[in-house]
């Protein structure tokens, strides 16, 4: 208790915390405090690990720069110089020294990882002086001002926002002098060259001098790092990952250690596991003589760390198990003392500093929904986390990847380049090649495949739009690689032999010439670009997958179903575990381009004759769809739903279509424009639709229940399987409709079973979607055997919000944040879950056993399952191809319950 | 305790209630059991009047006569026999005699009034035999002919359901024979001719003779009446009266007395006050020789009672006053005791035979709005009621009349005839002669008035589809003129100089024929009949209707608001007493012709300068808008809603007008039909409209709270008086709507009251018209100030159904009783009343001293008014006519509520 108090008190008064050299203020569980990348540091230094000496600014002080009017909280400033003598005393070095210079780095730190976002300053405490002291102590007089050269480019950027272009034309002006190509061909003398123009350009840019004093320096880069957690990029990030904008970011500041520093330095990111298919082998890239940043910028495509990988992927370049063996082994043993610590995959960076081996961050690492899937069974096995843990480990909705289809393999498909399978899956599009093209052409639902030379932050939105991504330079690390995995998105990476056309609008694999709007198809499991679209094949499902799904099983309270009308869906439904059909929108059947006609005849009968006669055509379709459900269901319940939209929607509106209709049914041309016109609504989703068709048209209604039933006997008849079909009333606002309607069910039930001497048990229950129903559930329940929350409906008509028409407003309400979420994918709880609330509580008080599910498209998104089980529903219903989705969102949600 | 047990035991037992002679086994307080007539009958023989003897069956032998399908409970028979014997006793006469019969009426009498709705038989325990009896008894073979023929065609009619025809030809042809053209004409001996021919067709129709047995005939005229509370007339009566239809009727069984036995006989109904215009004064007609239902029908013009009224009326026939004074007189004095033993104005039917008077009804008698004010004001004022009872007295609904103009008073106005001011108010339309007719004209909103011979129950749908009502034949109480003064439809009847055409497709008047579909207008408080349309003027209020309407406002919680945009219905509102405008829809102002083109142009506007200029236009009518608005409501509160409705509602439809708008507003009119199709809902009801248009339109709501704020400023500068307007926000469903738009009407308040150095009160609020808003009502009052229930949208969204579509099936639900109220007219309590209870519960929870109103059409609805009081409303606001209902309705709510 004294304990909890003291560390609540110290997080709200300590603006800094301390690690380095076996010891840390904080610790792992202080992830909200010090952002993940600040918390694992310390646990890394209290673990013993070689992290290098730093301190980390709290989120805390983040939350008051923006609450303040961008002001620091007193006293920070002192516990910043605290901060830095900590590291000048573990490191021996002092900040700003001309002899022995403390250099540190500045970096963004959030709760959740949102990689490449924010802003980081590296090298930083070089100035004119201190230059010469690295140069000394290094002996390395180029590699000094080449460190130099790039702290004064990254600051001038980061920090006093100015752009690339003044410092890369510098920079290549002084290689056309030099007559050079690469950087690597310059010398010291040349970066001192370099160095004066750059601060030529700062001066002549913005009438001052390059910062000189390191205390500025890291005031304006910490200044820098903060403002970042509100740039476009980061938010657009946050928004699209749910993250909380008032979590802010920390900073960590901490010693420099360089990778660049010769053949014995190097750079590097690993994963403990490979994050692309889960397999327990280390997985990583690393770059001999090289900053971070050049790995993860994917600038040089990096050298695999194990030799086994290196073979994998025909590589020369020789692994660092091979050129650093004892580095290699070294870094083996932390990765597994990180990997059971932390008792997941994790994601490491590394750097080797003249043959001395560096930790500078562990985190959990993203992976693809495959290796989340092969991780998560093989730590389970492993005895390292336990079943619930292992289903916890998965986020459902990133099964959906799994569930894609892939290409089918052919002899004829033209293989164009390869690279590297960056995020697995394949997809076929339009060639786009700006993130701004990508955006605009999938607006009108274009497929399309974004190609780029590499990616950055800025080109998020076009990621999100495209189908999959392809790009010429970087590794699987890459910003491009760890964005697609992030996204669902295949991806392929590296695809070197890519050229493009200067005006970026084509580009080249030898002689090929691919032009944008041409389609091509990728592999990201493969990393392969093949030219045109090539058909794929449904997902084949790995044993950890059947594995994983059948430990959901087991741990899931609600039951999962499929909405599906087709005995197509119905077979996928089931073979993605669907537990019975939730939903068969039996007009999805009357759509049917055979059956329209029949439709469009019995609305459009003149006399009670020609309608009955359009009817039992009808009758008998609709008894063979029911047959055929039946058969692929066998004692799954069935839920159908009867007749749901308004009449108009069957008749056409062009008049081509209302000429060939009247031709087609005998009816006068006038006849049917008048029907039209009668049928006509000014709020259609408000109108005449649902049960109160069936009120008024009792013989459509009459005709469903008697197919359904008739079709029913014949399963039982040909199967001798029991069936019990659910039959579903939607729109019910008033206990009466339900009265009524149910009252003729039961005789149409009563003449089919005396007709067939054969009686069947079937169920009679509701929608529940409208906020009338939801309220006066006790009373509906009184007739109801069964409620299904229609929670499209009832989102549209609980927030008076039409699905169809809200796109001119809903996307100015998201980006206001008037509205953050969309209702449509994401249940709204306060308001539709009320009602779900106050139905379930009052249809349960009428009937206890009164069967409660879900039929909307919220049914297949996790987090509105989660609520699902929170209000203790039976069960949900969702496409079949988020059934497996649901399944482990279901069991999730269980486990959160139980705990 | 015991007693109570008793009654109820005996009430679920006892099937049959005797009176007469002094003592009766009911009294008035049983109704519920014994039905109006029953009860009062009871009460009567208990205040030892004279009440023929007889005996009430009860509602519960009804109920269970449905209930059983049509199956008696056991006992009834008995119990008859024993009501039978009573009357026997009593008038000391058999039943079925043939020396001395007793004679029996059987009639209907449900818990509520049901005038001529449900079915009678007279002089029941005729036949062959009695009728000589009852010939020698009475000394008069020609009245016991003729009752006995009455009693076969009524008996023939009633209960073996054969059409009057039969009989009327058969009548028609005996007159023929005898070459007479009057019943009276007719002797002894032809009446057993017509009786001979009245068997023979009863005998030929349905193969059997008409029933001879006295107890036959009783059981089969009680079933009769019982079916009849279930035949269409009793039906619709009780749908547009609301009268529950489990209620079931008794029937009364007594003794006959009759009021044709000459010219010492009568019979009449009378009032104790006048039930027009409620002065203190008996009112009613009398018919010599006749049985009561002659004067009901209509069929002979009565005479009046009083010499008084006689001479009023320029009537010649002597007054019962002064043709039977001694009966007069005995007749005041049972009024007068019965009036102050019911503590109210009496209906009452009697019969004088030979001398002797009979009291056969008595109950409270309907009057006009006008007479329940004066009478209930004059009852308090005499001391026999409290105050409360005054203001509970006067059906809320009824003022309604009184509110509705009166006929221009001009010398040019063409008198077409004149007859009975029967139901008070004007009206004028197109002349319409069936019932049928009536409903088919005025579906379209022509307003009609439907002139008739007489009417009959079974044209109660076309007096409630007509604006008035003209009969040629009838008195005061005739069905034509009892049934209008119910509807509130202005009637005059007994316009005898009226002549219908043959075909009745005219009618003439003199020389004037008034064809269908000619304008006339009637009066019915004078009974002036006019051709062509006359000039109204506004109602003028008596002094009484001012004395309730203060007892009422003293009495009530609630405020009383109108929704009102113009200055002249604000004034309007003011007089009839509105204490505020709760909703002035500044939308309406927008439609006012010589704006619409500026409204056009914003829309239109393709830059932003053009926007400005056409919103700047706007700015200076709105402001003007408000400033006359708060000119005439003074300090009185006034809410505005900022713009509501979809601005596609703007822009016209039809191709011309598209036209017109392009040339109006100079814009091309390829991009007026751009913006149109643009701005094309697939729901607008659900669309972009309220406080959406607020959050993407800002400036629309800019300048109109600028203009409210500057219209403020200027009317304090100009009158002194303090002003706060009510800003009102519409369709909020998220709290961040109203975040926003409150924090940029602050700015803009900001900005005005800087600009003219004033501070003035102002108050945001919301209208709460939506599922979401009630259920996060919470929430939502952390911004708002007030909420106003905008219960037309609330019920729109919570029964999911368009006002614009329901009619297509809502007409079909009130008929098959699925939902037997207009929910847009009576607030749905358990749907849309607990979203109103959950929001005000949560908005008090948040705010203690949110202000909350209600501004839907229900505001003028008393039984909605009574719900608002029940859930603590602070006001309602309705149109301002209905602005006395509702102060009225919230009186008598406030009433109800505090006892």
């Amino acid at each position: 208790m004294d304990q909890i108090s003291a560390s609540r008190a110290e997080s709200s008064e300590k603006l800094v915390y301390r690690f380095g050299d076996g010891k840390a203020d904080g610790t792992r569980e202080m992830k909200k405090l010090l952002g993940g990348k600040g918390a694992n540091l310390a646990e890394m230094a209290l673990l013993g690990l070689p992290v290098p000496p730093g301190f980390t600014i709290t989120t805390e002080v983040c939350t008051a720069f923006y609450k303040n009017a961008h002001a620091y909280p007193a006293g920070l400033s002192q516990a910043v110089e605290e901060g830095i003598a900590h590291i000048e005393t573990v490191t021996g070095k002092t900040f700003g020294d001309a002899v022995d210079p403390l250099l540190v780095s500045v970096r963004s730190g959030a709760r959740a990882s949102m990689p490449g976002m924010m802003d980081t300053v590296l090298n930083l405490g070089l100035n004119d002086e201190s230059v010469t002291g690295l140069a000394a102590l290094t002996g390395d007089e180029r590699f000094a001002y080449d460190s130099y050269r790039r702290f004064i480019q990254m600051y001038a950027n980061v920090v006093l926002q100015m752009d690339h272009s003044f410092f890369e034309d510098i920079l290549e002006e002084c290689k056309r002098d030099r007559g050079v190509h690469l950087d690597t061909e310059l010398t010291a003398m040349d970066w001192r060259t370099v160095i004066n123009g750059y601060k030529g350009a700062v001066r002549n840019h913005l009438g001052t001098e390059f910062p000189h004093d390191p205390r500025e320096q890291l005031w304006g880069a910490t200044d820098a790092v903060f403002r970042s957690w509100m740039n476009d990029r980061s938010r657009t990030y946050r928004r699209l990952n749910r993250i909380p904008e008032d979590w802010g970011t920390a900073v960590n500041i901490q010693a420099m250690v360089f990778g660049n520093m010769g053949e014995t330095s190097a750079t590097g990111v690993a994963f403990t596991r490979n994050p692309s298919n889960g397999e327990n082998q280390i997985y990583g890239e690393f770059l001999k003589n090289a900053q971070g940043e050049d790995v993860v910028a994917g600038i040089r495509t990096p050298s695999n760390l194990t030799k086994r990988s290196r073979i994998e992927m025909g590589s020369d370049a020789p692994s660092l198990e091979e050129c650093m063996p004892e580095t290699y082994q070294e870094l083996i043993g932390f990765f597994e003392r990180l990997e059971s610590h932390y008792r997941d995959m994790q994601d490491i960076e590394f750097t080797v500093q003249e043959g001395k081996l560096w930790l500078l961050q562990t985190r959990t690492g993203k992976r693809t929904a495959k290796a989340a899937i092969k991780i998560a069974t093989d730590l389970c096995k492993e005895g390292i986390i336990s079943m619930e843990e292992a289903v916890m480990r998965v986020e459902p909705e990133s099964l959906d990847q799994l569930l894609h289809p892939s290409l089918a393999p052919s002899e004829k498909n033209v293989l164009l380049t390869r690279g590297l399978p960056a995020s697995p899956g394949a997809a076929a599009g339009s060639v786009v090649f700006t993130a701004d093209e990508a955006e605009e052409v999938a607006r009108d639902g274009t497929k399309i495949i974004l190609v780029r030379d590499d990616t950055s932050p800025e080109d998020i939105h076009g990621m999100h739009a495209a189908a999959g991504i392809v790009t010429a330079r970087g590794g699987m690390t890459s910003h491009a690689a760890v964005v697609a995995r992030g996204m669902g998105r295949a991806c392929v990476s590296g695809a070197g032999e890519i050229r493009f056309a200067p005006d970026r609008k084509s580009f080249t694999v030898g002689s090929a010439v691919i032009k944008k709007g041409d389609i091509i198809t990728i592999d990201g499991s493969t990393g392969e670009v093949f030219l045109g679209e090539i058909p794929t094949i449904p997902p084949e499902m790995s044993e950890e997958f059947e594995t994983l799904m059948n430990w959901a099983d087991s741990l899931r309270r609600m039951g999962i179903r499929a909405n599906a009308e087709t005995p197509v869906d119905a077979r996928r439904a089931r073979a993605f575990g669907a537990e019975g059909i939730g939903l068969c929108r039996t007009e999805h059947m009357f759509f049917d381009p055979e059956r329209i006609l029949a439709v469009q005849e019995m609305i459009l009968a003149e006399t009670q004759e020609d309608r009955t006669t359009s009817l039992s055509r009808l009758l008998d379709m609709q008894r063979l769809d029911f047959y055929e459900l039946f058969l692929v269901m066998k004692s799954y319940p069935v839920t159908i739903r009867l007749l749901d939209p308004p009449l108009h929607e069957f008749l056409p509106q062009a008049d081509d279509d209302i000429r060939a209709v009247a031709r087609a049914s005998g009816v006068d041309i006038s006849i049917v424009y008048q029907r039209i016109k009668d049928l006509n609504e000014v709020n259609p989703m408000l109108g005449h639709r649902g049960c109160r068709l069936g009120v008024t048209y009792p013989d459509i209604y009459e005709m469903q229940v008697r197919a359904i039933l008739e079709a029913a006997c014949d399963t039982v008849e040909k199967t001798g399987v029991s069936i019990a079909p659910e039959i579903m009333i939607p729109l019910v606002s008033v206990k009466e409709e339900l009265t009524m309607l149910k009252a003729r069910i039961d005789d149409i039930a009563a003449q089919v079973f005396a007709a067939r001497g054969r009686m069947l048990d079937y169920h009679v229950g509701t929608m529940i979607e409208l906020p009338r129903a939801a309220l006066v559930a006790d009373q509906i329940a009184e007739e109801a055997e069964f409620f299904s929350f229609g929670t499209n409906d009832l989102t549209q008509t609980t927030f008076g919000l039409s699905r169809d028409d809200a796109g001119a407003f809903l996307p100015a309400y998201q980006k206001a944040k008037v509205m953050p979420e969309d209702p449509f994918v994401t249940l709204d709880r306060d308001g539709v879950g009320t009602l779900m609330r106050i139905a379930a509580e009052k249809g349960r008080a009428t009937r206890r056993s009164i069967k409660l599910g879900l039929c909307g498209e919220h049914g297949g998104d996790p987090r509105s399952i989660d609520f699902c089980e929170m209000i203790g529903l039976d069960y949900v219903s969702c496409s079949p191809y988020r059934v497996p989705v649901a399944r482990l969102a279901a069991a999730q949600a269980a486990i959160k319950g139980s705990t």
